[in-house]
């Protein structure tokens, strides 16, 4: 157990490729005999990974470990972009942001609480002042906020949900899954590896791709970005230079992700790296091949 | 003492309409031989009352006691609105934010520390992550942040920056000055008091109406709001529904102040309060009297 | 007769103090017994002197003259902020802009042409291009337009015309109406004449002031624009330097409208000018005292 | 000779594949003894064909006719993107406009007028309003015009025009050049033929892609628009059906011109066009082979 931020911080060993191992989550909650362990938090995406972790089946993990820890979750970059059943999944704190799926500017985070959450807290001892949920409950019965919020990004999130649920939750979350399997693809036809190496665990928001080995991956988005404007996320962590990646969310179309994968190829021939095929090729068959179904497209 | 979030703090006693004294600043750290208090808050700008601090003259005070706390001052409701200097007055942490002196909408805050804090925050145990400022000064060397900001409003800081340092910060502070001579001769015009009642510490960005006795100055609020579209202050803490704000800062001029003060006084006659004369007429005539020097107008 | 643009124009002779005569446009038309005559041109507004003509009067009085001339009106500085029913009163030809009842930029105009008025332009021999209607009727029928339009500004209108409908064209009149009064309410406090000398005839968009022999209107425009930051309408044509104008309409409200008098009450007083009184009282009066009725406000 | 507009027209016979012939140009003028052409209108660069014509040679043309007729030059869809020099060629009179080179929404357009041309209109007899030069000229001396105009556009003119000039007209222009060429090598590895039939007369703006017999082109760019989200320019006129243009300006860069080719591959392949190769991987080899040079790019 290490400490951060002044809180003991246990992390579950993983590989940075697979989601969380449910079973391994019930093993180490079976242990904590004296529940010392007092949240458990889980990141629905990884966006350092683009592994998707199976929320429903962490719950479930917890549960079979009848272990009274509450369960908090991170879906900054997941929501909006695939399902997320709070209730219906147990989640007792969500963290959401406003510049991943929602397609917004950064600029306001979001809390969602279930009233075990909310009970825990009337007894926590910790300082706090930005999390100090009481008062921010009590005020937003009346609509308001006990600081002055970021207003102006208010109004563009009433935009934001007017356009995803007009357009839909079911079309958009598919209309995700769509560019990810593109993207997929087109890094199959390079021949390189994707971050995740788990099939049933791909991100539909993010794709990590791995450079070979001796190719510096900051330098490759480097050269990318220079030569086409185009920007690529960078590697965090312990994958820095390791691996880019490339988003697949907001307010894009097919086109738009044609022209990343666009930039991305030319610049790995300009970087030298040889490709088994072309992935933008891959990327416009599945495109011309696949269309929304449309009982999913938008009235527009 | 009390508590608030976790951490003792200790309020010293004021009556809202005046201006703290650096007597007894000096007074209670003399007594505090044990070294307990860790730092010293104060406001430039209380925004709440309309009272201006003297910074300087509280740094005074706590030299003149040789205490060693660290001091800190929020300067949300001042900064480029006043003089504030931070190295020569001896602050360690300034906190400012986007949304008045800055003309931004509000998103972002700010903080300036001095070598003394962040030397201070390297032994500290409390938990923290918003203000872990090592991170912060580690990435900020390269132009960084360790998380995602907020980065539409730095594009309208930069030119909120540029137009200040345009018209030259002897411009902008004299014609906050202006603004609040004008709305302070209204209000006497009116017959009514301010809620600040130190002549010297009046600020020049807000000013606070006490209403009399028997008006709800919330009520008051309401139909000007109602009638004329103007959005005035409440009154915050202890002075709520006793009296309401007048802002007089932001990317006004002479007659948005105008037509704030006559909103203010066809709402006070629509409420049956007698006043004593017309406030808009006051303000007219002090507006007519008093150009800004040729000096210190901008070259638009 | 006079040419204009190569085309004989004449100018029924006017005071610009009152509005057209009736009479004497049936007078000239019976007159016109050869019906050299093409078409009688009239402004609902003229924004020049703020005199409003009535539309359907004149078109009686061209039925009365028995003459088959064109009728064409232009509602420039009308259309949106009073009745105009084109089909109802017998109108041929209708030009309206974007800039003034319509809330938008400068930048599109509009025509509107009756069954007759399309008759006569085929057989019309005067050479044109922008006003070639054919090509326009007929590819607007698709929903396009012969060349590439103002599509920016189409967008505005979209919204500009929500706004409009949502407010009700009765409640959009009645606020027109109302800052017209409270503006000459105004002119008559300071004992200045308005340039509309006919009760009758006031335009509910502007009111233009005729200041007082010796008194450079341009001159006074000019201070009360470096002084105040106001931008107050010039004298047009015969009537330059001798009267300003004051606009009442487009996305204002009652504390915008007490802000240009008040800008103007101060500059008149700097430029010398002895006025009878207080015409931002009186326009406090008059607005306290006279709230849109509740069933035209809009529901927000 | 035709007539259009009340005015005799006649245009040079062409295939709308080539540019005008400079000699064809000579020996019509030659021809008009009696000097009855009044004006010589040319496009710089023909929107319909994405043909350009030499315009000093043009001028060269006419000088060798010695007629004294006005040279008027139609440079909308050139100006800002290629070379055009008013009064090194002998134009006389030049027109263009706000939504292409300028990079602006459509609303404005532009007159550059010769001392012939002004002294020209000044004996001119058509009737004329909106070309009614002596008011214009004569009140743009004060910065003004004589109606309202669009003055957002005024502001967005001076943000685009500071952008073209920080690059510099060279670098502009090399862009628009590559652009170009990266295209038709796309078009050709499609197998298909531009409109432009004249490899010296290639638009650096936009090309024109015929399509093969049997294959409706506005079919194919409702399918691109439908599927893709991509607006394609249709045929004009007499290639109506025949052909879609690809624009290459504006504030683009090289990834979205490849998101545009990748929308028409696709669409072809979906409409069954089976093409020679494949004008994406063509375009990438182009754009990944010929960098801007360097003393070609922008400082950023």
């Amino acid at each position: 157990m290490a400490r951060m931020m002044g809180v003991k911080i246990e992390v579950l060993k993983g590989d940075w490729r697979r989601a969380v191992d449910p079973a391994a989550v019930t093993q180490r909650l079976r242990a904590d005999t004296g529940h010392e362990i007092k949240a458990i938090l889980a990141v629905q995406i990884d966006t350092a990974s683009g592994v998707v972790n199976d929320i429903a089946a962490i719950r479930q993990a917890i549960n079979a470990a009848g272990h009274p820890a509450l369960f908090m979750v991170d879906c900054v970059a997941s929501l909006g972009c695939m399902p997320f059943d709070m209730d219906g999944w147990g989640v007792d704190v969500a963290m959401a942001g406003s510049q991943k799926g929602l397609m917004m500017p950064p600029g306001i985070s979001f809390n969602a609480l279930s009233p075990k959450a909310i009970e825990a807290s009337k007894a926590a001892t910790l300082p706090k002042a930005y999390w100090g949920w009481d008062e921010i409950v009590e005020m937003n019965k009346g609509g308001y906020w006990p600081s002055t919020p970021n207003t102006n990004l208010l109004y563009a999130l009433s935009e934001a949900l007017d356009m995803i649920l007009g357009q839909g939750l079911a079309a958009v979350f598919a209309r995700h899954q769509r560019w990810g399997e593109a993207v997929r693809g087109a890094v199959r036809a390079w021949g390189l590896p994707t971050q995740c190496a788990d099939a049933s665990a791909h991100s539909p928001v993010l794709t990590g791709v791995v450079t070979p080995a001796g190719v510096d991956a900051d330098a490759l988005r480097k050269l990318i970005h220079d030569r086409f404007d185009l920007s690529l996320g960078t590697g965090l962590g312990k994958v820095k230079g390791r691996m880019f990646r490339i988003g697949h969310l907001g307010d894009s179309n097919d086109l738009t992700l044609m022209a990343a994968l666009a930039g991305v190829e030319m610049g790995l021939k300009l970087a030298g790296v040889a490709t088994a095929g072309s992935g933008v090729q891959a990327a416009m068959d599945f495109f011309a091949a696949h269309p929304l179904p449309q009982s999913l497209q938008a009235a527009a």
